[in-house]
């Protein structure tokens, strides 16, 4: 901005192009289910329309603009279309959408409490108030001795929830010396995998990663939890971490968080629970039970971006001591010492996170939850859970589908009596189709499809349409 | 969006807030310089003034904007003022502002490349370009073994390199069965905190990390690194790592990459090259010396973020070997496996960074890119450079002031002649004072003020203003 400079651009223009491209959103978004929702581009055709050297010379912005339309929007997977329901949802909403302006327009850091108080405090504040709108126990608020963060994702929660385990098992001599490779990690056959990736980097080494039997819900035995750490320790090994699933990716299975929480008070294990993709459903009493028992967990964490209409990247994190966290990932350089910080009465958000910097992510949650109020996202929540089990109701109905499990909230997992090969020719069908989206997984050993209800703005007409569009594929592939 | 529901914003109110958000974004960057720089805020001070319990229903957009304006900005320290002379410049742009603006509209996530083509080929292309902008060594780009991502912050970036070299160094056995404990890193006593941070997280252990001598200009000095790793070989250790930093965060000091890397490839050791905040600098041909050596480099990054008009986060990473980095961070469970990634003819990018989710960040490079040309970026980086050597001028002639050392590009660090203590109270009255901001380091056990020029509309006339500052300041705390 500033009109003064040949190469900046003039606030008038700021405006201008600032309208056009609000407008353009707009326009994106009511013309997004005219686009196949996984994008038919091939490796390289995105790459081969862009010119191989960078221009030496400004260009307009309008003629930016245009590639946007021409060059990238076909080489778009649709996340935001309301027929999207591939791996997980990652909704945004309006709200959301200009709270991220706002943060690209302030350009504030958010790492010390110094460096924008309002980036830090805001933070706190909105983690607070979700500790209250999902029932969280109260030791997770800030008040106490725990606290929640933004994280970018799951993953990074999880890195920073098992570092902070294995600082403790350790006395936090790990961070000293180096990980020893006796300490061991637990978490079921279900897991996300970017618990083993923790596992991997923070040094632990993925044998000693142990992964839990579950049930014939795919949640995780808590008796075969106890057994293994028991063989563990008579091993020699020092177990420190278990981390329990509300929600996998793969079927939404629950692990059954107060009795792995008894079995890690027991053994004096961090419990690191992952509620990524469904903890947002504690929004709405009817679906507290997901978090029974989460009073005995040490950290704990779901995703705004995936189900709360929250851009990404916005992974809410609570521990409950947040001096372990601290003191695990805390580094006071002279450079970034400041007298806020050492007074102690501040948090200082880069001790609780890998990375160094942060973008000021709170004003988008603080933008969701003004906008839509407690009540309007449990609106949301609710249709969502209603709409995946009215799909779970056509396909238990329809003789050629098997349902894998009762859908626990918004994800259908199904497949076709067929075996492995009509279901995976059936997403392949419908995929290339490019009215809806869907992914699989596999669940005992069989190709399974995932049907997940949590796009913004998908009605009950999409979800039949879907259901439509799936009778008609699978009618084809019979002889 | 969409009318339909009363709880979305509908497209028609988006439309109008957006327009309203652009218009308040310009406002504020035309008023910033009527602010304190440093918020003056005290601490809970801004969580006061929010209401301790979430709304039950939602609220209006104009009074969620309206308090912005009143709670949200007295909160914040104004980055984006021309008087921002603190820690590192972390600098946006118009064009950066609308294309984040987009990222946010479309809401796709990147990790792999057919959950958005687009996402992750625009993101290799403009790494490539990069490559050729800045003259590095060809071997970071995307079309021979090598390439380059996407990070979040540098901090990331050292972890990434440091896992890729662990897992090198023992046959990608620690990943397995765990670190050893004996695998030693190396970096200067002046290397970003960061790279201490990434030691402990990766489990090799703060006691086997190496804060290697450097010489009168802050620079690592070659000959005693090669010591250093001569002696914990003979000590059993297992040398794996060196951080080499152009331009340190204290004093932008420039260690001598190519002498480095030749005590690197005679030892194999991977070397990292940390150029967060200077490397922008190379797109100017009379700067390049400062990455002379670059080809015996294993990896590298540089922050867009900080110097380049681009909105955090955008670090870009680059490796000469990407397969070292895929197979150290690489993890493929059921339910994200495709056939364009098992056809191996595209980039995964969740392979090369901690987290699974991405947002659109190549986006932003590339309207800041081709808003701006090669030329822009230039005029830029070399007028910023410019004023931090008059500025360092200034100093040199004033007898109260100490020039530390010759600003190598837009740094100056200098203290008052009076000691630590003046040179203290000479920077809490000037932060105080609110019309700039500047922050301190140590060098050599004193206290040094660090002046920044790198604001995206930082003028002569600011760095003017900012000297008579700090002489009428340095005035009155004389007797």
């Amino acid at each position: 901005m500033r009109d003064k400079n040949g190469h900046h651009m003039s606030t008038d223009e700021f405006r201008r192009w600032g309208k056009a491209v609000v407008d353009w959103i707009a326009d994106y978004q009511e013309r997004v289910e005219s686009y196949p929702v996984l994008s038919r581009v091939k490796p390289g055709e995105i790459r081969a329309k862009l010119p191989p050297a960078p221009p030496e010379k400004g260009e307009a912005f309008d003629t930016i603009l245009a590639d946007v339309e021409k060059i990238i929007v076909p080489g778009l997977t649709h996340w935001q279309s309301p027929n999207f329901y591939a791996f997980f949802p990652a909704n945004t909403s309006a709200p959301s959408i200009l709270a991220e302006m706002l943060t690209a327009g302030l350009g504030v850091q958010g790492m010390l409490w110094a460096t924008s108080p309002a980036c830090t405090e805001l933070e706190s504040h909105v983690l607070d108030w979700l500790v209250d709108m999902l029932a969280l126990p109260a030791v997770f608020r800030s008040d106490g001795t725990g606290g929640g963060v933004i994280q970018d994702s799951a993953s990074s929660a999880s890195l920073c929830a098992l570092l902070a385990a294995r600082e403790r098992a350790t006395g936090y001599a790990a961070n000293e010396r180096g990980c020893t490779g006796k300490l061991v990690a637990y978490a079921s056959s279900q897991t996300h995998s970017s618990v083993e990736k923790a596992v991997k980097i923070a040094g632990l080494g993925r044998e000693n990663f142990r992964l839990v039997e579950v049930d014939n819900r795919y949640a995780m035995r808590p008796e075969a939890l106890a057994e293994r750490v028991r063989a563990d320790r008579n091993g020699g090994g020092k177990p420190c971490f278990v981390c329990a699933t509300v929600g996998t990716t793969s079927s939404n299975a629950m692990d059954p968080i107060a009795a792995i929480g008894d079995v890690c008070r027991q053994e004096g294990l961090w419990l690191h629970v992952d509620g990524a993709m469904a903890g947002t459903a504690a929004l709405c009493p009817e679906f507290r039970w997901i978090q029974e028992g989460l009073e005995r967990a040490d950290s704990y964490c779901f995703n705004p971006h995936k189900w709360m209409f929250t851009n990404f990247d916005c992974d809410c994190f609570y521990v409950a001591d947040r001096s372990a966290l601290i003191r695990t990932l805390s580094i006071l350089p002279e450079y970034l010492r400041n007298r806020a910080t050492e007074s102690g009465a501040v948090i200082d958000y880069r001790d609780w996170q890998i990375p160094l910097g942060r973008r000021f992510r709170a004003l988008k949650l603080w933008f969701v939850i003004r906008h839509y109020g407690v009540e309007g996202l449990r609106f949301h929540i609710r249709r969502h859970v209603e709409l995946a089990k009215r799909f779970a109701g056509w396909v238990e109905e329809d003789d050629r589908f098997v349902l894998c499990i009762p859908p626990p909230l918004n994800l259908v997992c199904f497949r076709h009596r067929g075996g492995d090969d009509v279901t995976r020719r059936l997403m392949e069908q419908v995929n290339g189709d490019g009215r809806i989206y869907l992914t699989h997984t596999l669940l005992d050993g069989q190709w399974v499809l995932r049907f997940c209800v949590g796009q913004t703005y998908t009605e009950e007409h999409h979800v039949e349409t879907a259901w439509r569009i799936l009778q008609e594929t699978a009618a084809k592939l019979e002889p």
